[in-house]
């Protein structure tokens, strides 16, 4: 019941503040003989690091991962696997002018209201940061999954940056890890360069949309009705710091469907595997995958962290103006693009387990 | 780790079938001594029942809710509280025709294929009925938050259907409840009414949106990061069969804000608590309330039962066509509003209990 | 997190107190397919049912069970399971004399400091009643084994009453189903049938140890370290009510031995298996199954109910003294025989599906 | 849902084997506020550190913890404490000769069974290394208690090594702290030394049991019926490594016990509370506390790591024999004192706030 922890036979806990000595991931539940080595998960974690380009936060991490137990001789032993990230550069000391003053938007005063505890230092446990141990989760639910569900694929991109949408008409998987932004479509990578350079010059800051995919997921995997796996795939999107809003499939649209524009028709492929003319279920009926693309959508708000001056109050009860120096990311949204596909590779894996736990296989065989 | 069951402390599992002799929750960690009453319990499920009106499936049944324990001399024990709902009106036959073949956009296939089970009578596990027992568990929550946060009120209510949003300018507390759709907004009411109407008569259906509000939610309750308020809001809205969608406060709409647009700056209160410019946040910042309301939409698809003939599947893999005939709801979100409240009213009592059991109260007082 | 459920993927929730109108298991989490009757499980609770001779309370209750949710044409569905006996024979007026005063040695007193709840009824949530609940989920626990472990066979029994232990070297499993004790000695049997009489007729009650066999159970089940097999079986048995003590294999005279007397020495086998000499670690090593038989005890504590005068106080702070009339076990232990059996079936089932979920099947074949 | 965590609302997580880099917990659900230093850590870790005499395995661990995250300047901040300690002394070549043979009572066999990983050195994640951790945990629950029941003392110490019991008439709390192997009798202590001294230097090894006594705990925690404070105990019992039986207060004694001699008697004390004849409950009523001393004993087995040869297989089905050469405990019970203390004080800790969650304080006050 831990509150720090997401999953139920693969169980992430992750610990560790922006600017403790380290964070990390305990990983409960992984499936012994699974190959993994540091590098597969670090591999993961560059694509997340802090600083790669101007358009991320200028703090550098060199975001090593160190596995500290559950793999031996390069294996995974079914044991709790420790995965630690040492933080290099703290720099406490950019925060010590609002060290009193909660920052509008942010989680500072929740956490000082309900523990007392005011933890200035870059947000302590409610920073972004927190989502590097989860980029390392990620990692190796993939390499167990390579076992278990070899098909399967997830791959995350941006969709939207402000106003600004990507033309889904262009899409173009190619595209996705060819810009700083993730995103499937070469005019939007170029005009949000343009955008959002002018944004960070400013010294504001703006939100944005991911979307993730998980194509090759088996039909059968999620559960009714508190365990489904769009529940699941809601609360893990959700937990991701800035998040306000998640979308399958179709997402808050389907409110303007009629039922006969919703739903999806059925059809048998040629592999004697349903094929459906469309997906707006976003790959998921009852909570259980159709064997479809699982698409998730997450809005990420913009960061609270900008040069304009806002109104707020210090912990004394003192009305004052703010305004947040640092190093910070003009849109957070782009580096929640990895984020989000760990929590569905993490999401995925586990319910292929719970499936496999209480069901063995597929019971049913249409046709 | 029960699939059918949510909450951590106030801990919910629901039980039961659209057409087996009985469904129910079982719900444990109720605070004792709460006087409770089935009348209490009933009054929420009437709000749901089906049948009350044209727009709502025509199906009847009593949903009277009998409380089998945890409840001695009319207060809760702090033992298990069951409350069971038999089922009177199955009507089983009506659904003899669609036996072998699947409903696009309906859970029987998705079920069949992970159990091997086709509960054709009327869905079985993934019938909107089972909400039923959500709401039941909701009236016992309401009950239970009036000794520990006395000031808190939850309101549900529909802000869309179909193509057709409310007028926020027109918000009206006191309209919600004379009409029948929930919605705060009379003319809106009006113009749903012949709306829909044309829509039940030609067979269709249609999705729309459903914002529940808590209002006087104290600051403080929520928890990092997995067991975030948000996070469990998310998780027990999407839940609800047929959401494809969950936003808190700006939701997807807060990728198009600017961190100065986003940002609710903050003040000081004439009752020396902190309040608040605006509310983008939807009362929740880092996973843990402000004070301020909280806010939740919700989008449910259409209902997949329809008059319009859609291609499909049998059992035996064969494409065939399908026309579900029956008792079914033309907008389905209608009778989602009371479990939309429910589920809000367990996911706060939660929350209080955890933040009472690991904090006892709150530990930063502000001035 | 729930307080009254117990099992990780097989997971069972009892409901109920010993005077309500019904009392029952909901459980989540059994493998769908499973062909299950009402009259599968009314077979072991009718070996729990009080009133079937001298021994035993004279209550009589039917207990039969209904399967209200769960199971469609037959078989297990997946979905939640609602296993529900009614209470035909509460005569609560037996408690009224001892409505304001504590058994000493009873939970009421415990209860009542907690919740400030006093269910005079018979014990309300703390009576033994609550074990038929167990009894049930057993049952279909062993339905479900059939399938996944088809070898396993559980078998309890008494091994010492009071002052009188069976004469191991007499065992004989046939006799465990010939005598009101299920004990598996036939001398024991007659002696201890004229032991108990006595007792009886005295008004006085008696402690016993029960024995669980769980033979054919694969190596493999069972996980490190707290999710181990014994710490499992060990609060699995220790819940059951007036449960004092749990030994696994060699138990508490483990302390005696020396490294070479407690080592089981491993050989092959000719069906390529490991065997052992001897099996003092009542077939688990760090927690996982070796593939001998599972061996736990529990002692049992004698009811509090007595016809001797006891001291004791009222609710008001009075002292004074008490006698417990109505219709009360003299060896409370001979019915904890099949309720030891059922939580042995629920715990080994649970790690059965635990193992498959995370492992698949066992990963080291030795030879 | 995780097999290496414990606890509900403060939850354990272990992690790490003999020979790794490090080991440790991740704590979540600490309650804010707390004061904690690694020193604080470290004197309970000093307490079951090897090496000390020549009674316990002459492996030299600095056991230094590490507090990487949720304690900020000082205090605890409600978030994850990560509580890690290196491996400094893992000379795993003294291992190197069993690398392919099961040691006969050894988790080698099963680990190798069930996940097909045979990690050799010194047992891996099923040492006795891994009660480290919760000994760390342990330090942090008894700091965590002070505020919220400062009154709880817990000690542990043992009564019997081999067939060696204590003398219950002599018992002396001040003894504990002045002999090797915490015992309250200096008879014994002196008795022992010899005993064990003998045992050693022959390469044998003798099981042991320990009792641990938590005083001071106020009536009321525990809950019905799989959570049970005594059902709890029980699997943090048999959790710790080598454990084969858990007994509450008479334990398996009970079994020998009438109802006259077993029902402790009630009184009200001068301070307005009950009192009682005696304490055969070992303060637990129905899974909830008394008030009285919690009593809670169990046995440890002897370490399988004996010089002795014994006949045991290969990983290739070999029958062959093997010595166990290394550095290992005789008695592995004496280093499982601290063990035991630590456990009664993570459940104990635990316990308080699930009760302050659901019921907030005691409802019932006598008189």
């Amino acid at each position: 019941m831990s509150m720090n922890s997401f999953g139920h036979l693969f169980r992430v806990t992750t610990w560790g503040e922006s600017h403790g000595p380290a964070l990390g991931a305990t990983v409960d539940g992984c499936p012994p003989g699974v190959p993994v080595t540091p590098e597969m998960i670090q591999h993961w974690l560059d694509k997340r690091k802090p600083g790669q380009n101007k358009y991320t936060t200028q703090r550098r991490e060199a975001d090593e991962v160190k596995i500290l137990s559950g793999v031996f001789e390069g294996v995974t032993t079914g044991t709790p696997i420790q995965l630690m990230i040492e933080n290099t550069d703290q720099r406490s000391k950019d925060y010590g002018d609002i060290k009193d003053k909660f920052r509008p938007g942010h989680a500072d005063i929740t956490y000082f209201q309900k523990y007392g505890i005011r933890d200035y230092r870059g947000g302590g446990r409610s920073s972004a940061r927190e989502t590097a141990s989860r980029v390392a989760a990620g990692g190796l639910a993939r390499e167990a999954m390579k076992a278990m569900a070899p098909g399967v694929q997830i791959t995350g991109y941006m969709v939207q940056m402000g106003p600004h949408q990507i033309d889904r008409t262009a899409f173009d998987w190619d595209q996705i890890e060819q810009n700083p932004f993730w995103v499937p479509d070469a005019q939007a990578a170029s005009d949000w360069a343009t955008y959002l350079d002018g944004l960070r010059k400013s010294g504001s800051s703006v939100g944005a949309i991911i979307e993730v995919v998980a194509r090759g997921v088996p039909a059968g995997i999620g559960a009714p009705v508190y365990g489904k796996l769009d529940t699941d795939l809601s609360a893990a999107m959700m937990s991701i710091n800035a998040v306000k809003g998640v979308e399958i499939g179709e997402g808050m649209s389907a409110a303007m469907l009629t039922g006969e524009a919703n739903a999806d028709e059925i059809y048998m492929g040629n592999d004697g595997q349903p094929r459906y003319s469309s997906n707006h279920a976003g790959g998921i009926l009852g909570g259980i995958s159709t064997g479809q693309d699982i698409v998730v959508r997450f809005a990420v708000k913009p960061t609270s962290s900008i040069l304009t001056t806002r109104k707020t109050i210090t912990k004394n009860g003192e009305e004052t103006e703010i305004i947040t120096k640092g190093r910070h990311d003009p849109c957070v949204g782009i580096r929640a693009v990895p984020v989000g596909e760990a929590m569905m590779a993490c999401v995925i894996l586990d319910h292929l387990l719970l499936h496999r736990g209480q069901v063995g296989e597929n019971r049913g065989i249409i046709g």
